[in-house]
């Protein structure tokens, strides 16, 4: 059972730093911060609830601290953005004891420091079942930023990394399958890593017309980027890319190999449009940032998202994605 | 049970518009608001989980929603500040239907322009019990700023309103005692009202030294802005505001006149320091904001809570008051 007084003291021990753009961090009524008077302000909120996102055993404590950040920060990457500040509210039921609190705090600290966010407020209470509620605000310039809306017709998708092996990997983690064998697909679940240089890279050189982060699977999102704006996608199944890991292990689940890269979810990759002129660059930055990018179709004007084979024949797609509402 | 789309649908309906200081609302990855580049971003969040902060039945969805931003408005509020946008993540049980939700969305739209701010995103879940989590955001100029950290020995202690109706209408509203006599109690308990004209209006004149709105209790909350800092402080018990609703209905419950006012939790008034010679100041605001404000004590070195009789006597104080975690 953990106790107010001493989750407030670790919280306090961790996080109560200075920084210049902190005039208030925590321990107020609320946090104050500066942030570049020329540049918009990002916010996003993310849940993780114990028995919904996650289950505890499954994931550790630090793994989970982390992971709610990284979920949150993704999004702010998803908007060419910088995260800056994070909000940290938890609710812990009667079970977390002194050294859960401990691994939960590694767990925001190792995030804090990996995506270079302050924690500069939160909120503790108690509840039925634990759960993480991960506010982070950012910055970016006005006109660097990339919405959700924005693609055109005729412009090039393309998707970050390899597709599914998050979804796969909590499969592995949820059955008898060989662990060891699939550490890469088990890290892919339990220590995403959102792509915050790729996403910032895109848009300060100004090449994409819209982006989103891969959370619900590629077709929920690709339909999020586009039939929502009024139009559509044709994406050709052989193009998505899949880790060698994800080849091997798949069988096991399923006979339908792209199943979990199509809809599985918890990817935290970048699913983005950009004009065909731009190829080139695209594939620049590729390279130097060391992150394979892969075209993985086209936007279209009929407002339906297309599963093409290699014959270019429409294949049926079982799940468009996982839904777990989500943030909005 | 609600459903994902006709809960987004109906977050989008009620609350997609447009405002000059909002590039990106509810439906990206992420908000995008603009900040008046003098200002410090303040920024504060508030859980209400069921069973720990609210009884379903005890409080309608719609006074849960407004309740909900109301407290954490609160907290800007005691900063001197102007809050500006929310965002808000709900977890929904499989309990609340469809009913419920337009409930919830009413209570959401009436927080929003009774406070005026704006949705700009949130996060939708499931969850065992039903939670709200609010984040607020908002500003003020850094030189106006008021901390909980700047008290004085010898500045003058003062409170706004009356103490104790709100936890003593949650015990109306738990008990048989008669609901139609006590209305006054038990809206103070279910509609809040935060002092924002109050602490903007003490922050724009600067004639507060530390500031606090009240939601864990008198005692503990004067506890943060004294003894938190190497201070201390004495208080009149007498002295304590209560309103004659509180005087008539508290013998129901206890011996003990003052007990909830010391102690009770969730007032939302604003307990704030200030020097002795701006007295008249004080008294003027309150003459022009029609809102009573007492004084309730002094500042002290030595680092303890003192309540004391009207012979100057010290008084052993049965609880310090309501601890459910609570804002960091």
């Amino acid at each position: 059972m953990i106790d107010e007084l001493s989750a407030l003291r670790l919280i306090k021990e961790r996080f109560q730093k200075v920084s210049k753009n902190i005039a208030i961090g925590i321990g107020d009524d609320a946090a104050a911060v500066k942030i570049n008077p020329e540049n918009l302000l990002l916010a996003t909120v993310d849940s993780q609830v114990e028995g919904v996102h996650f289950v505890k055993g499954v994931i550790s404590a630090k793994e989970l601290g982390r992971k709610a950040i990284a979920v949150s920060v993704s999004d702010i990457g998803a908007m060419g953005g910088i995260p800056k500040f994070f909000l940290a509210s938890v609710g812990f039921s009667g079970e977390e004891d002194e050294g859960f609190l401990e691994q939960l705090m590694d767990g925001f600290q190792s995030g804090a420091e990996e995506f270079k966010v302050d924690l500069i407020g939160g909120n503790l209470s108690s509840s039925q079942k634990l759960f993480l509620d991960i506010t982070v605000l950012g910055e970016v310039e006005q006109h660097l930023m990339v919405k959700r809306i924005g693609a055109t017709p005729k412009d090039i998708i393309y998707v970050s990394g390899t597709l599914g092996d998050s979804a796969l990997g909590l499969r592995v983690l949820q059955s008898k399958t060989n662990r060891e064998k699939n550490w890469f697909l088990i890290s892919r679940h339990i220590l995403p890593q959102p792509r915050l240089k790729l996403g910032r890279e895109l848009a300060k050189k100004r090449l994409v017309t819209s982006m989103i982060d891969i959370s619900d699977g590629l077709i929920l999102d690709l339909e999020r980027i586009t039939i929502e704006h009024g139009l559509g996608a044709e994406i050709y199944i052989e193009q998505t890319p899949i880790s060698s890991y994800y080849r091997d292990c798949i069988s096991d689940f399923t006979k339908d190999l792209y199943d979990l890269a199509l809809s599985g979810g918890e990817d935290y990759e970048l699913l983005f449009t950009s004009p065909k002129d731009k190829r080139e660059e695209i594939k620049e930055i590729s390279e130097k940032l060391n992150i394979k990018i892969t075209e993985i179709g086209c936007v279209t004007t009929k407002p339906r998202v297309m599963v093409l084979d290699s014959n270019r024949n429409e294949i049926k797609v079982k799940r468009r994605g996982f839904i777990h509402f989500g943030n909005y």
